[in-house]
């Protein structure tokens, strides 16, 4: 299995990529991995390594120019057809690797991977899941931001796009798909979600279990968490940030009353380099989408993330569901 | 000054209102409480905390219906006259006292708020304004929950309002209002917020500072956060239960290590029980919504509240800001 992963993705990158990258290949024999990006410094990071024969089983793809978070994705995709990303998706639309992986700019890798692609066929919007912590491990939470001004069908596909990745991925049989709302009952909420509620409601094969509030997120009361991309990305950048304050605070409360105690144990909960990737959801291929701070762990934790996508055969999973369902009228 | 206090409000009423009220009186001698509810109840209750002196400033309202959460709060309102809701708000109504506070049913209070007090001259929907604590000491956010499917018009109300809100009680004389959002371009986000962020760039007499992300909310990066009540009341419950579950997954991490930390501290700045009622902006009168598991000292403290809402003259300021606004043609 070959895995493309972008070497100008991180704020620091080709560092946290290289170092990902050797961590992924010692724990996966199988594992090939392309890095696309500037193939002299990659070589140079490379070699402070010492590789071994890990070098047998990396790649590399000259692709030196960046696309910066600033541009604007699509302009940028199609202007820059030498950037890593736009080749990195490439090689896996043209079968060179198997999967894609970048902590390079959201919008970029989402355009590249919505225009090279393509969305699977039933699928309007594809979505970005992300795995947030909770006290049972994680639920996915999609859209975490791909789109805004969903519609309740949108929503319905973010629900059976969701569903199978935590089949696939997350390794349960039968996910429980919950709705994001501010109250559990079937009326309450914004229209959208209204009508997204009765939608779901009719469908037999998602495991809907109703509304899900904000308060039953952080109880793991379901292991699909489904909303519009707004609330979504709100909701994930203002956890991160809870999480980095309250660890905060309590490393100056240790400092201050002179304690001992490592308070890391408590907060691997919190800690997003153990999840790594949020994989774009609902693309004819798999994309995985890092943070562009992210450590060599999170980087190694993506391409695991890949691995598994590609072992699962989710993909055709997707398409295989997406198919049978299609033949169904939907309203919304 | 004389606050009208639902004694039927928490889940363990009247134990927490007569607590609270007491402390209340204890710390402002100028303050008279009308406690309504079940007469007998708190009588009994008062009488078990040998209020003393304290005595000669509560008064009684028999009002023993209690509107409990799961019922319609429209239709509650109108059928129950003898609700301590209903005759709570009515007192303010009739001058008998200058606020209402009540940790009953939400819907309730602002059903029997906008149906007596009504809302303001220039306001289609008062809000929900709850403090949200911050790394800097706390923001306002509105609308927390009182409205889904929100006008950019309405948005625009809830800045001015929160705007005001913050200048009064907050003693923050130049307030800096943010607009949620998922990216800090004015181009991001859905329809709603874009067109929302144009709005409030054209009204000079708004502190507005822009659009601000999920992240940037704990750093306190704004004085008042203005949303749809749809993302706001996620992001508020959310936030209450990360607090609550962080807590506790320190309390084991501190037993099971052994060591005595004290982590109180670090998290009184998560502790809503310091801020105690959010208040309905927008409507002729001053009411304050509290939890239903609200602690004396919340209550205390929305009594508090209440009191810098009179004694500020708040909605008699927002009336008259709203006047000088609503001569301005304004689309959204």
């Amino acid at each position: 299995m070959r895995v493309a992963l972008d070497a100008l993705g991180t704020d620091t990158a080709p560092g946290p990529e290289v170092a990902g990258a050797l961590s992924a290949l010692e724990h996966n024999e199988k594992l090939e991995v392309v890095l696309v990006g500037d193939e002299r410094r990659i070589r140079s990071e490379i070699a402070r390594h010492d590789p071994g024969e890990l070098a047998s089983r990396l790649h590399f793809v000259d692709a030196p120019y960046r696309i910066e978070p600033a541009e604007a994705p699509a302009s940028a995709v199609r202007k820059h057809r030498d950037s890593s990303i736009v080749r990195g998706v490439r090689l896996q639309k043209e079968g060179d690797v198997d999967a894609f992986v970048s902590a390079g700019s959201t919008g970029a890798v989402m355009a590249a991977s919505l225009i090279l692609l393509r969305p699977l066929a039933g699928v309007d919007r594809p979505a970005i899941g992300t795995l947030l912590p909770t006290s049972k491990g994680a639920t996915l939470m999609l859209d975490a931001g791909a789109n805004v001004d969903c519609k309740p069908r949108h929503l319905y596909q973010f629900a059976l796009l969701g569903q199978i990745y935590a089949q696939d991925l997350m390794g349960i049989a039968e996910p429980r798909v919950g709705l994001l709302n501010i109250g559990e009952e079937p009326e309450k909420g914004d229209e959208r979600t209204v009508e997204s509620f009765a939608l779901l409601s009719r469908e037999p094969r998602i495991g809907f279990i109703g509304n899900v509030e904000g308060r039953d997120i952080i109880g793991g009361e379901c292991d699909v968490l489904v909303c519009d991309g707004f609330v979504g990305n709100v909701l994930l950048k203002f956890y991160e940030s809870v999480a980095e304050f309250i660890v905060g605070l309590l490393q100056r409360e240790t400092a201050r009353s002179g304690t001992q105690l490592d308070v890391s144990g408590a907060f691997r909960v919190l800690d997003y380099a153990e999840y790594g990737g949020a994989p774009l959801l609902g693309v004819n291929g798999i994309t995985i989408i890092s943070h562009g701070s992210s450590t060599p762990r999170a980087i190694q934790n993506a391409l695991g993330v890949a691995v598994r996508a590609v072992d699962s055969r989710m993909v055709e999973h997707m398409a295989r569901e997406l198919s049978r369902r299609s033949e169904e009228p939907l309203a919304g």
